[in-house]
């Protein structure tokens, strides 16, 4: 097992990752830009080193000052959590070159599924189904629309490089066609440095569900069923669940192999999620993997009583998966909520001084938290300073839970998502489990 | 169900029944002493209402002044939690004339188990084991030392109407016998009102193990397993967990056996527990049973995935055990660490204002708590002040889990409990598990 691992990132995640490591015995290191320093990572790790000035470019993108720090503190290992560098699979051979532990897939693997259409291309082959489209770049408008013709309307124009719902464009019409596409290449330019774009089926009200997966290096792949992470606004998830209120057992046994047929063609090890959408005639159909930890995944810790931060670094560490596909078992109901340093009405970001911080407790309530008393959320950074997770026996206890746990928790001098979560806890379409990734502006919004 | 129920407690227990009855959809009122009317679990009742001064005699204690708060308050159940009126079944008689219904035993079986003599002559006739010695009170030292003769030193005088440790003296030899006869019935006399004793063989460094059991009103008893409660210091329970390190599957079925015996011996219906001594050599002996919920009840929650709370008022209210022995799974371990406002060293109490509170959080860990920050903890209640109650894969995990827990925990601004829990957590013989309800005068104070 390492002795010593730093965690490449901040707030909530590197905490959940440095508890992690002090339950299997291994020393710690964060890492803070200038402005991070009085934040709760730095505070909890065994020791902590200021990698440079606040934007994220200068210290927790700067793969050369993190693996400077790496060496500097004696680090085995590398966690690089969610976000920043967790999916670079430059940053990945850089750590192995210089005798580092990257806490996650192989850089083949994270090249293979980061690139939108080679894991189609990957994932097609080995019997996962897609949205009709292209597995490959579409070049201009012309052909686009002679695609989409082919296909059907309506479409979607989606960034190769891309993800979280920049450079996508759905199109309902050849008229509007050319413009969406142009307006997708120059989002796909700015924001991923690729004007690349490809084009798919476009599914109406279809759900977010995801499978979790687990794999070792020893070929052994098993996964721990599905999140419903269908409570999006702008293709930024909300709110998640597991497991996913419509699927039957088959269903979710036929996903999961889909995913860990999907992990093993790109001989992944790690843990890692793979991403379908759900539609409502019950087809599923792969859009990405993600090759990290994801935000939503103590949902299924939640149900299915492993810590999967812990089984990554087991992992990482060369070590066997403890567990066969049939020793998963899911218990009760798990729901998160997100809650984000923002104005509740406009989600737009709400950084500044808590005064005045009590997070709820009892049974079945967790909260993953980055924040405290009198801490300044800081404007340079993802405005989530906290995961709300509670489960219970059943969804409705589940859901009376979450509203209560939200009703109880105080965060003041600061705006948060907080009462925007309690709207969707009350509202008759939640409760009654009839979401689909339109939910949010459809009904809430 | 229920519509509305009154909780005639305070502190954390009046808190998690609140949680529990908002998730169950039943309305609540909190009833607070004039002194407490900024405590927490005011706050998070639906309504409250002061029932009168600060001594628990004239507030908490009060039937009558409770009584009226419920009729008030349209109520229709009362859920006394611990302490104050939960044993006391005059109260829970006095309840139920007044149409009310008492979240508890009946005042019968109350009373069988209440009374220690009749618990074990009850007991014994349904064939549970109790410890050599008497199922009468004993009138004078003469008996006594007849008595003490046949079982053999060391033997144990206890109040018969007694609890908690307070008229409790364990006798080694004939000629300190007369002297601690009378030192017990006195401490009885003033401690309970009744000054009869009882006289049993005295165990060497035995465990404390409990089993909790659960009982409708329709004749169904199951066991949720044990907890291991032998971390005391003068037989208060400071750190419980589940399972027990030292029990084998046989030994837990067969204890579970007895102590649901024991339950359907005095027609028990709801919540209790049922606590024994554990011999050196694994035999088990019938303590006493605890007719209402215990402090401790959340490691069993954790390990079951029970939810002990929302059981019990279902059970009052008519319902019929949703589980049965057989459903009954035991996952992992928890342990949980009372958090009181205490000297650590001297363990005498340290009430003042709390100016600085953060409590851990994060996967597996658990707070039931009772106070915030610029909270003043009271100099006139019980001086526990927080559970932090962890769960783990492992009994190691678990431990390192409550380490870590424990170093988050903040509360400032009073003396707490908190760094001799740190203590312990560390000792080589309480992670080996090598302890017995001696262990704390013996390896840490």
């Amino acid at each position: 097992m390492f002795n010593k691992i730093l965690i490449a990132n901040r707030g909530e995640i590197a905490i959940r990752v440095i508890r992690a490591c002090k339950e299997l015995g291994i020393k710690t290191v964060a890492v803070h830009s200038d402005v991070d320093s009085e934040s709760l990572h730095v505070k909890l790790a065994d020791e902590s080193i200021c990698i440079g000035p606040a934007p994220s470019t200068k210290s927790y993108l700067n793969i050369k000052a993190i693996i400077s720090a790496a060496e500097v503190t004696d680090a085995s290992a590398i966690h690089p959590g969610y976000g920043f560098l967790s999916e670079n699979a430059e940053f990945a051979e850089i750590c192995a070159q210089c005798g580092l532990t990257f806490i996650g897939p192989s850089p083949e693997s994270m090249r293979l599924m980061g690139d939108k259409i080679s894991a189609r291309q990957t994932v097609t082959k080995a019997g996962v189904p897609i949205l009709p489209g292209t597995t490959e770049g579409v070049m201009n408008a012309e052909e686009a629309k002679k695609i989409a013709a082919q296909i059907g309307y309506p479409v979607i124009i989606k960034a190769t490089a891309g993800g979280g719902g920049r450079g996508m464009k759905v199109v309902h019409s050849p008229a509007s066609l050319p413009n969406a596409f142009a307006t997708a290449r120059a989002e796909a330019q700015s924001g991923f440095g690729n004007p690349e774009v490809y084009i798919e089926k476009y599914c109406e009200r279809p759900r977010h569900v995801e499978i979790q997966i687990m794999a070792d290096k020893h070929g052994n792949v098993i996964h721990l069923g599905e999140r419903d992470c269908s409570i999006q606004r702008r293709h930024q998830k909300l709110i998640e669940e597991a497991p996913c209120p419509v699927l039957s057992e088959d269903l979710r046994q036929r996903m999961g192999k889909c995913a860990v047929d999907a992990a093993k063609a790109v001989d992944y090890s790690s843990v890692g999620t793979v991403e379908f959408l759900l539609d409502q005639d019950k087809s599923f159909y792969f859009m990405e993997m993600n090759t990290r930890v994801q935000v939503e995944h103590p949902v299924t810790e939640m149900v299915t009583g492993i810590d999967i931060i812990k089984e990554q670094i087991r992992i990482a560490a060369g070590h066997p998966l403890r567990f066969r596909q049939e020793d998963i078992q899911i218990r009760g109901h798990a729901i998160e909520c997100r809650i984000n340093a923002e104005d509740p009405e406009k989600f737009t970001p709400f950084p500044g001084k808590i005064v005045g911080y009590h997070p709820p407790g009892g049974l079945g309530v967790r909260v993953d938290s980055g924040v405290y008393d009198q801490y300044k959320v800081l404007p340079h950074y993802d405005s989530m300073i906290a995961k709300l997770i509670v489960h219970a026996e059943t969804r409705e206890e589940a859901i009376k839970k979450m509203s209560t746990a939200l009703d109880e928790y105080i965060i003041e001098g600061i705006k948060t998502t907080i009462s925007f979560h309690q709207k969707v806890m009350r509202s008759k379409e939640f409760i009654e489990g009839d979401v689909d990734t339109g939910f949010l502006e459809r009904v809430i919004l």
